[in-house]
């Protein structure tokens, strides 16, 4: 007889691999990604520059950057048969559904799909930086069934993204603030949905296969639909005045308050702060009514919950909790929020498929057997 | 200063779950599906039962079986956007790449696609069991530019698939072994493949994003593609009588032999010992020289390796050996094994999902990190 073995539910605290892509500090609120503070990045630096980051290992020199560029916008336009899919799907299927769809069929497009050699590999990860921002906007579009805008030339890839979807040029602080998203967004090291692309990669899959698990995994509320829940919550309380009552309503009720706590986190998560910084800013820059109460029942909710669990449960605001009002100063609708996620976050997985595929090891654990064995086959007449 | 944690590279040996699907039993070569041997369902069976028994948990009866296979008849057919898409794919595309966005299309098809009831997870796997055969089915014909067959009413699924894919009606040895062939892929515990549709599944995201997570994980040449491999390997030795030559240069050149060896079985794969006892049976029922080549080189090769490295390495012929010269029986070309092994994948992958969820825990483990912290952002043209 052998003892029943540890069984990693979860696999809490379970290491699957050595990176040197991003260092998450849970204790102490810190985020790095190849070792520069996400501070920084978000302040001084965009998201085309910390994609090459991610991928590359390391910043690039200007002449390295406009050459990335340069592919990005050759390459942001989607196939005919991909476009015409988006047309079909997107006005009965989520966002999300018509995304992992669309990225699996672009696979189509590669002549050369199977190949894993690292230049390779990062070439595929340029095609899906550029196209996949351009799939989440025209599913946007065809979603509130408005014509298809082509991306203009002398915009940035997350500019871009926002022309496309909103058929308006983005001024320098909107500029600023889709940037800023992407850059939230881009990495954070071995949560499900970037797991669970390294378990797809690991069989030596194609990209096209990883990233469309990848999509699929980051659909599920449990991951990458936080920011949506939480932004409906602020809705359902409405008046800035409802906020306390609400809340510890809904504290008594046991119910789980969306945009705070977090499985690393044990303290402010670094990004929440700086997106509620920006918050603030737009207030001055980007003067909306609707934002303005969004942002008086955040600050509200998060002084209560903050004061009641913060410091005596290590539960804080997370960046999802902020996000949903910042996605609104740019008139995003809440669909989209995951979509702009996975564009962001195909930095981070490319990066970890690259960092993988140089050391990799099949993907297969164990489960413990709690079934019977021997039944013996009665056919189905005697049943 | 702490110590470096330890790195289950692979997860090997570690344990994520418990399950009452299937025991593989590596140590002695055997394989139970509820309780119930491999031999006794290869033989006395049939694949749909075989799904019920894993999805349900136990055996249909006689009235619950006939509601089951009514359901998987309505279901079959494709709607008519997907069978569009399917040709425009099929002639380029590799099989899984179509199968994969195929089933990622799917989910519009659904009213309800985030619905976790037990009861309606079941009847979406029901719909996915009974449209992933079509949807290989009708690949495979687009592939070769042939028409477009329509399901016979008076068929079984397995026995459809075939007819939809060649165009001929089976006869009985035709139905019972790519039935047979259905049956044994059907499940085989936390493989890469069912592992990755848990961790999708883990964060409550929907059933198709689950399945074609599945799809795009087991499309990796180190786990789905050995059938193939393997067959590609009695071609080019062509020549019986050049069998032994073959393999011992190719284990001098310390070339991996496709087929041989097993992750979790030392001894010889129970699968792999019915495959043969069916194909040598089909030597007199569906006489083929293809196939009796092939045979011969087959069981020269499985005598080589195993008086070389069976006993002494544990490293014996596993079920993706002889599948091929099987699937060759039924004139299947190798492009459709790994989509045949999705079709019948789906029962193992659908069981494990109805389980994890009613007792679910997100994934995420930890990655160790080997980076630096503390870089200095400095602007691009000063770098």
């Amino acid at each position: 007889m052998v003892d029943k073995p540890t069984i990693n539910f979860g696999l809490d605290g379970v290491y699957v691999d050595e990176s040197s892509i991003c260092k998450v500090d849970g204790q102490n609120g810190k985020l790095w990604y190849r070792g520069y503070a996400i501070e920084d990045l978000a302040d001084m630096s965009n998201f085309e520059e910390v994609a090459y980051l991610l991928v590359y290992g390391k910043l690039p020199t200007r002449s390295e950057f406009e050459e990335f560029e340069k592919k990005l916008k050759e390459r942001i336009q989607l196939p005919k048969e991909i476009t015409d899919m988006i047309k079909i799907m997107a006005p009965s299927a989520h966002p999300m559904d018509v995304m992992r769809t669309a990225t699996s069929m672009l696979s189509m497009y590669d002549k050369d799909p199977m190949n894993k050699e690292r230049d390779n590999t990062i070439d595929k990860i340029i095609t899906l930086l550029a196209k996949l921002p351009t799939i989440a906007a025209v599913t946007g579009r065809f979603r509130d069934k408005k014509k298809y805008i082509p991306p203009d030339p002398s915009l940035g890839l997350t500019a871009n993204f926002l022309y496309m979807l909103t058929g308006k040029k983005p001024n320098d602080f909107e500029k600023k603030l889709i940037d800023l998203m992407f850059i939230l967004h881009a990495e954070h090291s071995t949560n499900a949905s970037t797991f669970s692309v390294l378990v797809t990669s690991s069989t030596l899959a194609d990209i096209y296969s990883a990233i469309t698990t990848g999509i699929g995994t980051l659909k599920g509320p449990l991951h990458g639909g936080a920011d949506e829940a939480a932004l409906k919550m602020m809705k359902a309380i409405g008046n800035p005045d409802n906020t306390e009552k609400y809340i510890e309503e809904a504290l008594e009720g046991k119910q789980r308050i969306m945009g705070f706590g977090h499985r690393v986190y044990k303290v402010y998560d670094p990004r929440a702060k700086i997106v509620r910084k920006y918050l603030e800013e737009s207030l001055t820059k980007e003067p909306s009514d609707e934002v303005e109460t969004l942002l008086k029942i955040a600050l509200r909710a998060e002084k209560l919950m903050v004061d009641k669990l913060g410091t005596s449960k290590g539960i804080w605001p997370n960046i999802d909790f902020f996000a949903g009002p910042l996605y609104r100063v740019l008139g995003i609708e809440s669909e989209l929020f995951t979509p702009i996620f996975v564009a962001s976050r195909m930095s981070g997985w490319g990066a970890h498929i690259v960092e993988y595929w140089a050391n990799n090891k099949l993907f297969r654990p164990l489960e413990y057997y709690t079934g019977q064995i021997g039944n013996t086959y009665i056919p189905i007449d005697k049943r």
